[in-house]
């Protein structure tokens, strides 16, 4: 790289690094539990925030913010699950960045419990922008092959949780959920791992709790 | 975007523009197709790859540069098939570009009838890098779901070709080839579009038939 091209990344990491440190601090502040969801497209992250929707609501209070590079859809398919969503368009750029975050912020509402950020579907970009989340999880789907930690480790190294989705494909499929593992946890060896189908909600539980151990752990509040 | 960002953006892009028309225009005078592939990971690009090598070759002359963040794998798989293959590994950009193809160029066979190009699985940043190629195929595959194309529309818009990928999950995945078709054509009429399932090679007798067509119209040149 050039120097005024390393120049200008440092320009934009550094104050994105800035950026999310003071949004996560006032989002711990106010008892929001922060949750940055990445994966390729279509590895079931909308779908695995609508089944969070049906389960978590109305006892916790959630709120999305998806990410996209053109369309509404993904905001509206929460919206009618009943939770507030707002849909960042980036036109264009391949993954979030915290300011974008932080200037929804003052529309969040006053009294919140989880806040799932849904990212573009990319398995690269995202990883190296934090967006003030206290928690990232990334999504890897049973189609998109157990070999991928590996190819893609950055996302696999910067997440403390990872979800093993669309186990309603498994069998079907030359997947090996044991050999996924097994690759994480060599790039990761903090990775907490769940096999969730997002279509059907098996294995959800597991996750919902692990969920709500975070929130009590770095928010110290109770339900 | 701040003034220095856009100005480092143009000479990234503009460099790239140039050393693309170069690259594709002495690749078509050897007589070489060089096609580019653009999917998510694990849409099936290399199992693709790995198909035509097993229907192409002898009688037609492949090579393979792969592209990945990290890794040899996918380079690995398709020597076991017999074709000459490159591993580039980007070592964090989430694409390739022309300069790191035409770093390969020297080392090319003489006598070559196409060049496949797998680009890093992607489906947002490679859209943007002319690679050299004379066709941008893109894959999309049935678990990521017919949604896609007006979320990622710069992917659909640049490509010649769409091949909707893994056809062998049909029905059992809320995935409509018809509206998926609907959708890719509305973001790019000229879309030639083909259902293969990479894995059982189901389908893939029209895509070779219009790689073989596009090669001599392109090359000027017969098998």
């Amino acid at each position: 790289m050039k120097r005024k091209e390393v120049e200008v990344l440092e320009d934009i990491l550094g104050s994105n690094i800035r950026a999310a440190a003071e949004l996560k601090r006032r989002l711990l502040d106010r008892g929001v539990l922060a949750v940055n969801l990445m994966s390729s497209p279509g590895a079931g992250k909308t779908t695995l925030l609508e089944r969070l929707a049906e389960r978590l609501s109305p006892r916790y209070r959630l709120a999305v913010i998806e990410g996209d590079i053109e369309t509404e859809r993904d905001a509206e398919r929460i919206r009618a699950k009943g939770i507030p969503a707002w849909q960042i368009q980036t036109g264009g750029a391949c993954h979030l960045e915290a300011k974008m975050i932080g200037r929804l912020f003052p529309q969040l509402p006053a009294e919140l419990d989880f806040l799932f950020i849904e990212n573009v579907g990319n398995l690269v970009c995202p990883a190296g922008y934090d967006l003030g989340e206290s928690l990232r999880c990334l999504l890897l789907s049973t189609p998109e092959g157990d070999d991928k930690p590996k190819k893609y480790p950055k996302a696999f190294r910067t997440a403390q949780c990872l979800i093993l989705s669309k186990t309603d494909l498994l069998g079907l499929l030359p997947f090996d959920p044991e050999q996924a593992k097994k690759e994480a946890l060599e790039v990761n060896p903090h990775l907490e791992i769940f096999l969730v189908s997002p279509l059907t909600g098996a294995g959800l539980e597991d996750f919902i709790a692990y969920l709500l151990r975070q929130r009590q752990k770095l928010t110290g509040r109770h339900a």
